[in-house]
């Protein structure tokens, strides 16, 4: 499979080998950066920048440029004054008459997605809301593995704001795919969200490990490692996790510390931060568990990363940064049909084929930021879901896959126009897995059933 | 006649040959869009936005470099910080100097025409407030000739806000000088200004009625017809129209429906939209009358055009985005002298002569959103008119385009500095005809000739 | 020496013969503007403006198109929502990566400087607030000496606001170095910063002579002239002004009128035009001594030149506009290596090497508006002062170049340690010329100074 036409939405729309391929025609790309241009001439990228953002759309052009390719940029700082109200399937669609790729930044989460539905040609998501920033993870990966080597089996500590930080969604996932274990150290209340967690270990076959402080008068401290997250090192099965302490855990070394900024223009009103956000330094890193750790951080920072580490030699920020110039062209390169790399497809987990639920009324996504519950999107958009558990009955957004667990449920099938047979059941009741997907019907509350004309079933309360 | 080094101010500035020889040249660059890279190689455009736009900027911008030419943009949500109050006409001789033709949007009605006087390069109009739009009728035109082979004799339906809508206003004097038939559909208050009207009446010899609805009490509903602009099918002499009833007329069915939405930005202080702006969806579109009826939108819509529309084949909102890099390509080809095509010449109306008059104290245009009556213009715009009639006596503001009555008149050959000479009269009065254009002063009122030093005439009250 | 891979920050980075080789370099692209393009291809040029500016951003932006370059661009009405608190330390190293080159706009006094330290590519200061705008200057030369065939010996005068024009304060070093005399016509209030007026008199060896109204009821007026700065007319050597009168100087005619208009965005709060701001109109030029005056202006003009002398014989300053892009074509090539110019190095006057004083406490830059005192450049920025006199003592920041005198000082090499040997002393003392600059402190009070532990010096009154 190429990547010729396709688009790039999360981080799961490219198998293992094929980011590998990428990295492969970075590394091709990088070795001789004026070779290259020419390779996109006459093709046109719009760059489509609904957030403030410098970094990743000037990294985006300068790709294209160097490939030889033209630019239409449009950046704005907030996207109501940008649209006039129209929504952004539309805006798609146009666009994708004027040019051959899009690379999109929203803050509505699953807007890429939806672009990618409706553009007609290849869509890079350049960072939805908190929900993914696919191309960042590249980065990092391309980073991490010129100094490792390799993905698989690294130790990968992740700091800072792992709630809101998009950068850090993506690369959980990609780490999880390559068979590396993953460290949490949230700044407190910034913790990775529990849809994130339980994809982890329900499609990655990882396993959660809680580490209590030894010191309980710091368990606030984001310094005590607070939770462990361990992928499979031996894919397609499920990794016991050793019974060891925290010391015995860190005493083998930490390959790469990510650090994130506190996203704080995603904070939800009356957020803010309840402790000092950790910062890293020289004193952190003295320790010997991270002598041969890499610091990297996505960028900008702001003071979560002290300068003195600027000339330190573990520090890798910059060269992530540097990065986004060769795998970005590497990116756009095979998107555009330009240049086609062989594919060692060695997917390390199969992906699972979850049913479709198209909700035609009631429960909409509980995400406030998913595109699909914005004014103007609800125009054309139904709400969408991927069944991905029964026990409990587990709900994706198939646009900024938050997962929600409905109450109360209902079929289709058993009332036909009768009012009589209009029942509703709580969630966990064993008639859910009898439910075809197609005939599904969820409530989040027995109000919400019975303003819709159901009744409690005899086994709603059992 | 070529276009090379012209400026496309308002949509008069293109005779019917050019037009065609435009859609001709759009045709052959549509027909192998790759191989026209390298027809502007080396030449730039000046991208210059003071309104906020994706669509068309973008849309420009992918033509220029669809033709390898270079773009140079400037896109701002507001004109005053971007020009520190600095005059269009100085930013215009500026630019002119950077790039070889300019692509301008500005909120001042008029604007488009300032750039065109002091740039010294080809000014390409993308919209000056709510005046003139003209690449988008060539879009427009150019989608409806795809379809029906011809402009003329169609019926082509107006939706909407005709009062504020730029594209309405262009396309309008476009299909007239097409011989095409125009209904208007406007929403209540949001009509047709009555000065397009009279240059529709006066200039293409059209001829206006108005249909009582059938139903006295749906007569605000916009769904009733509530006039019909006929243009003559035979040019250059008036057509009459047959006294025909609103139901023989819309037998015929209708060729297309320009659906626009309410140009809110534009709406004076306190105008809303005084009824539920009209919807166009399936519903609406069911009678036999709209079997063959392309339903067309210059976009972005907003809620007045149904997306459930979109998968409908009469919908041709999507192509006529589309077409708009095709098109662009083949008017900036021709403006940088890329590209020369074979002109039929065959103006449909001959343009009339009107006498200019330079009004050098008293009225200015009254129109607010002239560019001539902004502060940073008037240090160098005179008000500039044409006289466009006698009875009554009309002006019309060379730069808006808006025309207006005065309602006296005096001349400055009668009173040679003797005070007791400066007599103003009605300007019903038959002296109106008898003094020369250099020679005429107007006045909005009494008070205001008087204010000037003129008394009343015995003739002044006639 | 050439100008491939350097940064052109201040005027001073150019030696007067580097800059008549970029002034015959752009006369050979005007000549033939069309056989540049490609000079550049696969270059990028980032094009980064923290300030508004329509101008020369698209003059830069231009310029590179013309060589076939490419351009990433980035402009946002403010600074702050630009960088989410980056350093623009950080924004540089990441951006170093993406392009070939640098141009920045930005607010802050030394922000070019502090990007060129860090890029680790050429960078060009487009603008530093109201420190400097190089590569205008050259602009304005090229455009004087394409006139007058030489700067040398003219007689420039400088009209308007001479405080906060960075135009200006880059114009007059270069108008010094190249020995040119300098009339200066500020509006009251808006005078040249006194650091400029010493750097002048102590680097260039000028002299400043002021010349009193004959009617002192006019002194406020600007069109009396208030001050004359001559530079010598041999270099080398300070010139001694001749015991002249107003009358007299003026009457061998001024060669150029430096128009500025007032730059009401960078006027502290509560600084407003004391009187009304001057405007340069013909009847202030009638006067036999500005027969051959060429009248400039760095554009935007607001109110100060009126409209009328546009089509005056005298006007340059749409020719110092468009000229803005051979200008900039000819330093981006030699500095991108695509060309390279024979240097006949004549510099005008020997720079002056001051010693080096790194402040690791204490005094910081007392402008507001030096980068070098923002809150997100303080995490890596110590304050940089170069040590340009002892009589008095007086100190220059690297960054901003703001002079400043402080009034106590001390030395690290007297107190070791010692309590009882921190002593401070006043500024005027004999010890100043004693203390190597690595060992100097200086405090602006007694408090501040006793406040770290020093104690009065029994000179310290002296």
């Amino acid at each position: 499979m190429t990547l010729i036409n396709r688009s790039l939405v999360t981080i799961d729309d490219l198998s293992n080998g094929e980011m590998e391929a990428t990295f492969a025609l970075a590394d091709e790309m990088s070795a001789d950066i004026k070779e290259q241009f020419g390779l996109c001439k006459g093709k046109i990228m719009a760059s489509l920048f609904f957030e403030p953002s410098t970094r990743t759309r000037m990294s985006f052009e300068a790709a294209m440029h160097r490939l030889g390719g033209s630019v239409i940029s449009s950046f704005e700082a907030n996207a109501t004054s940008f649209a006039k109200g129209e929504s952004i399937a539309d805006m798609a669609k146009v666009v994708g008459h004027y040019a051959d790729i899009i690379v999109i930044r929203h803050p509505w989460e699953g807007a890429a997605r939806v672009v990618a539905d409706y553009a007609g040609i290849p869509v890079i998501n350049a960072g939805d809301g908190g929900h993914q920033h696919p191309t960042q993870t590249l980065c990092d990966l391309y980073t991490i593995k010129q100094d490792k080597g390799t993905i698989k089996g690294l130790k990968i500590a992740l700091w800072g704001d792992l709630k809101y930080g998009r950068t850090v969604h993506s690369l959980i996932f990609a780490l999880a795919k390559f068979g590396a274990d993953i460290l949490f150290y949230p700044s407190p209340g910034l913790e990775v969200p529990e849809h994130v967690v339980k994809k982890l270990i329900k499609e990655y076959g990882g396993k959660l490990t809680h580490y209590k402080s030894a010191d309980p008068a710091a368990k606030d401290e984001v310094s005590n490692l607070d939770a462990i997250y361990v992928t499979p090192n031996s894919p397609h099965q499920l990794a016991m996790m050793p019974n060891v302490n925290l010391q015995v855990e860190l005493a083998s070394g930490v390959d790469a510390l990510y650090v994130t900024r506190a996203q704080k223009e995603r904070f939800t009103a009356g957020e803010g931060l309840a402790n000092r956000y950790p910062v890293v330094d020289k004193k952190l890193l003295q320790g010997k568990e991270f002598k041969k750790t890499l610091v990297m951080h996505p960028l900008p920072r702001v003071d979560e990363l002290a300068y003195e580490l600027d000339a330190d030699p573990r520090a890798r920020y910059f060269e992530q940064a540097a990065r986004g110039v060769p795998v970005r062209m590497a990116l756009l390169a095979q998107s555009l049909g330009a240049k086609e790399m062989p594919v060692k497809d060695e997917e390390a987990l199969p992906r699972p084929d979850y049913p479709l639920h198209r909700q035609t009324f009631g429960i909409k996504c509980a995400n406030p930021k998913c595109v699909s519950i914005q004014p103007t999107e609800q125009k054309y958009i139904k709400p969408l879901f991927r069944i991905v558990d029964h026990d409990p009955l587990t709900m994706r957004c198939v646009y900024c896959e938050h997962g929600f667990e409905p109450r109360f449920i209902a079929s289709t099938e058993w009332h036909e126009g009768k009012v009589e047979f209009k029942k509703y059941h709580r969630a966990d009741s064993y008639l859910v897995k009898k439910i075809r997907p197609e005939h599904l019907l969820v409530f989040n509350s027995e109000e919400e059933a019975e303003a819709l004309g159901f009744k409690p079933s005899h086994y709603s309360h059992e």
